[in-house]
């Protein structure tokens, strides 16, 4: 049962291998082998049963399908993983095996992972971008065009101005989605009511033993202070919101009546199934479409914050695909405005013309200074 | 490429059959075939041309993942399907095939396709629901029990009254979905401007031909209108919030100190994977869940209301995913809660010792009436 | 301290004063008053103490201001009221006041006659925009105008069509929200748990005459049902996004380069603080403004539907001031789109050069058909 | 016309007072007394132009009432403002009034200028709440509780381990709020088309020279670029998310078969106006209220971002009272539960009641241990 045709248009396949269930699972084992381990050297259970976890969980044992299933009538995925996996050792590792761990710890631990993941993919994108747009903002500083306001011609700009703009915020919105993640992608281990309870005192000791071998920062547990995660979700629409502001942009110099700049040519992009003749701004479509969604996805973010006690009920279980959905759609928005910023088509002659059509004479003011100091001096997180 | 292990969870597995790729490649193909055969039996392509188009579109020539691929570059599903089954006719079938149609009156009609059936069974479980409260609440008028407001024990009510009121909420936004799908699930048959251009004046008569053969209303094109797919989100959106009302009264009946009803035992249901002893409420964990993550799609919905023209950009193509969201969070939710519903464990031992412990009387005023009053008069669209 | 420089842009004078502070006092002391003669008819309070209530209520003796310091410290606003109308009557008057009632009673009492006067000052505005628009869309239709989609010339549509689906949408918002209101606007009484305790068995009979007495429809306690108030919200959503759509169509066709429709000349409308010679669509600003903050505030209004028993713990108190925002917002919107609608300049010289310019032709298939279609047959709720 | 019993209830009357007419007029002022000085430095204006538009500026001619329906009229501040003040000036000083500037770059740093209030105001509020979470999370950090997942008894906790991620929630929302608002809260100086044209080459110059006058950052022109201020909205709502957290656990606590902490009794807080014994949550209400309503505003904040080219239409319109609304629900929990905090009850016996009565022995594991890393370590932006 696949869902390709909803999903796959909007983003990327290698942002969608990052939120898969391969990936899911992967990272899954890789928690419950990496716990074992860091057991084993703390001295909590033994080598043994940590080189057996270790090995069950490089197997592929595992069908997706099947543990999905397991999971939405368990409520978490963890409980039919572990039960999958304790059925193929023997009874001193099915012991061992999620010890100290509960649930949360798993999903949490698996989520920050793919959020590592997918922050690098969608930054080299935003980079990509950034690039992009630094050279077209440089090239045109000083090119007089309509400055636009309240979608009427209002005062000449330089046209690289209007781009410098974008640039800027792309290189903000990276540099918060940056710090964001990396503040908040933290390792999850505290067991059942987030105490580390049942490790011998060497709770905090396998917690900086896992964070080290999977790759994340490592802190005490977070599972019932949700703001990190939120703030990276928050980071990552208002990315989309900033690529969007692009989109909108592009899509409105591309009007045939204004034509001052347009998309590149992608083969197979921008037809239309009814009119042979159109070039649709098929880019700035996914952009202005990821843009329509994700603000409702944060708002859940934000929504699911005030949970119960140690763990809620519908709060953080809302989190993950949350989390997914708003990585898809800032990938498809980045990739396809990356597409754009690198071959945008700039239309001087038509700039002039709307330019001289519009009677508003030439005077750019600082439009070249401001340019220069956008990309000079815009704060970086 | 499956995401499972994220989508399964909270859903149910006849909802993600509605939406999945299968039945949305089935649609789109009965889309092609229907419109042929209305436009041969109004004399705007041929026959021969029309059996041919249905031919090729009962024929499995189309794989899903190609499709999908194809459609994220184009931006829209119709470019590669239309692309794909031309190459299979011959070319007088494929200049009839999709005559006069656009992409949108691909993908609009197929996702009404999928509303109408998602919403019967999604009405069915709230069926299921509102039969076994009605039974509850009835049972259950007089029991006199501790009334809370703000989290604080108030007056006694009878206990069937508080039941009586997750019924009335469901029954009316079971109403309300209904009408706005009726109201809402129709065609959509425009054309690439939304004008039947090019159907030698038989456009109306194709789309009352095309209607009836796939089951939905007719009437005039509505690409550049939506509030009617809106308000279905909608009134899913708050089917789901009466849910969660239920599930958050249950979870918080259910705490040990309270311990005045609880979902029935499921089996491989309500463990933890830390805590043997814990009879976690899952179903309503679902339930939650599904509330705390509607509220945002819904204004995603609303969101890409003010779309540009004869086909906006981005607004539109946000609908079908959010809507696909909505009904399969809202499936998820009535599926567990119907099982929580008619398994309802009350405890009147329970009951009875907390009313003593409250010092607050017994006098429950009216409830026996209100009850009554609700079973028997609510409004029903 | 006043706020007019935030709320006043934006919203039209008579909805802020359905909803001011002397408007909310007035409904407040018209359900105690009312309250007490329902209950002096019913012989549950005596006819003495009725009239020194009523008398009390009539007289001015509440200041808003401290009324609305006492609610921010008691957390409603019926606690400091009925303290301060306590303190002008008799013991036995004292005792018979706000008898049986809850604070969530005069709140939400409160708050359905203003959504009442609300919802008929925006259906006037709405029904001023659907006549406009009608009359607009037939003059139109066949006029052979650039039809758009994904901001591209598409193919010729009738300009009316365009018109007819602002109109249809129009309608169709305007039925849904009357229905909304009227099944959604009953009075609330049900005392401290929902009970209708302490009242001798008369509560029923008291709240229909109250419910006569005050104009609003009758029925059984819904303190703890949102369903109602969030469609209510929900309509309002869907009416302000479908002004939308018509404010972000004309904000294009006034577009400098394309001039095929602008908002009529308004003195002291439209003009710019920096440049004389702009026109700004002002009217169209306000409502795509509107567009913008209403669908997270009926995300807002769904998010509290999970609320805790009898009476739940934020949001239902998050209900009042939503739902006096989105009327705000709609209020705005509509009496800024009717001015419009109502002096659409329309400029067919322009139509028609655009026309020629784009190269597509001039059938506008069956647009003179659909458009009489819409005009004659859209669905009214 | 107030709206007091509308907004009152759920913030503070200091934040009032931070966004109500007297402040955002005074802000105006300032905005174009600073400009005239500053352009006057710069050798734009004259010394007496200068001392002229100051002076006017100091005197209260203006009426923010009739200046709010000129803005409602204009559809923005800065016109009717700017010309009662120009009434005000001779033809000298009248020319130079508000040279080279626009209405959004009054609204926008007049914005700025209150969400540096609104910041301090708040972010004094989390220190106290910070400082007094601080002191109850040490002392209660070995006090073995139930703690509790799912809203079931899961394993002992102790008890300040709960309070500590209520701290750390707290100091690291605060942190967030101010670095984006010191990263955010930059002058706005752009002119009409954000070119600083017409000022002899001195725009930057003047900028400087107006953001240290008025306190602020300066920085080039950001008018087309909004993710600072989404930014700021979306910590302010994780600081409202963060504290409903807290309030849903103290108002979990506070349930009467639980008992382990409450509210401090307040004077005029937390009754009933039906039930004299009743001790309502009310802190927490206004917590909880304010977190259902805050997300939906952070939505409606990120809506607006992709805004048309030099100044969107609709967008950053909505900015204003979103940001307002957002600090009055933060300002209003802040306040509440800074009080809660302050005054926190804790029950020791019901907290040992309760644990004995839930079986689940007292091993709290490392919760000493990660309270005080939580006290000593955790991230300050």
């Amino acid at each position: 049962m696949t869902d390709l045709l909803r999903n796959r248009p909007g983003t990327t396949q290698a942002m969608m291998a990052v939120f898969d269930d391969a990936a899911t699972l992967a990272h899954a084992l890789a928690f419950e082998a990496e716990l074992a381990r860091a057991q084993a050297a703390n001295g909590v259970i033994s080598s043994d049963a940590a080189e057996a976890i270790a090995r069950v969980c490089r197997q592929s044992i595992i069908s997706a399908d099947e543990l999905a299933n397991g999971a939405a009538l368990a409520g978490t995925l963890a409980i039919p993983l572990v039960n999958q996996l304790r059925g193929a050792l023997d009874a001193d590792a099915a012991s061992a095996l999620h010890k100290g761990a509960t649930s949360q710890d798993v999903s949490d631990t698996v989520l920050m992972l793919q959020v590592a993941q997918a922050g690098d993919l969608l930054l080299n994108d935003l980079d990509r971008i950034g690039c992009a747009l630094a050279m077209i903002a440089e090239r045109y500083a000083g090119s007089v065009a309509v400055g636009r306001t309240l979608l009427q011609d209002a005062r000449p700009v330089g046209f690289g101005l209007r781009i410098a703009h974008w640039y800027a915020g792309t290189v903000e919105a990276a540099g918060r989605l940056r710090f964001e993640i990396s503040a908040g992608s933290k390792i999850q281990f505290g067991g059942a009511a987030g105490t580390r309870a049942g490790l011998q005192g060497k709770g905090a000791a396998i917690a900086a033993h896992m964070a080290d071998a999977l790759g994340l920062a490592c802190g005490p547990p977070w599972h019932s202070r949700r703001g990190g995660v939120v703030a990276i979700g928050a980071a990552v629409g208002i990315v989309i919101g900033t690529l969007g502001k692009m989109a909108r942009d592009i899509s409105l110099l591309a009007q045939n009546r204004v034509g001052e700049a347009r998309e590149p040519i992608v083969p197979g992009r921008g037809g239309s199934s009814a009119m042979a003749h159109k070039r649709n701004p098929t880019g700035c479509q996914i952009a202005l479409s990821a843009a329509v969604r994700a603000p409702g996805l944060v708002a859940g973010l934000l929504t699911g914050m005030p949970a119960e006690e140690e763990r809620g009920l519908g709060g953080w279980q809302a989190e993950g695909p949350t989390i997914a959905e708003l990585f898809l759609l800032a990938a498809g928005s980045a990739d396809a405005m990356a597409t754009v910023a690198e071959g945008l088509e700039v239309d001087e002659g038509a700039i002039a013309a709307n330019l001289a059509e519009a009677h508003i004479g030439d005077d750019i003011g600082e439009s070249v200074a401001i340019v220069a100091a956008i990309l000079n001096h815009e704060r970086v997180h």
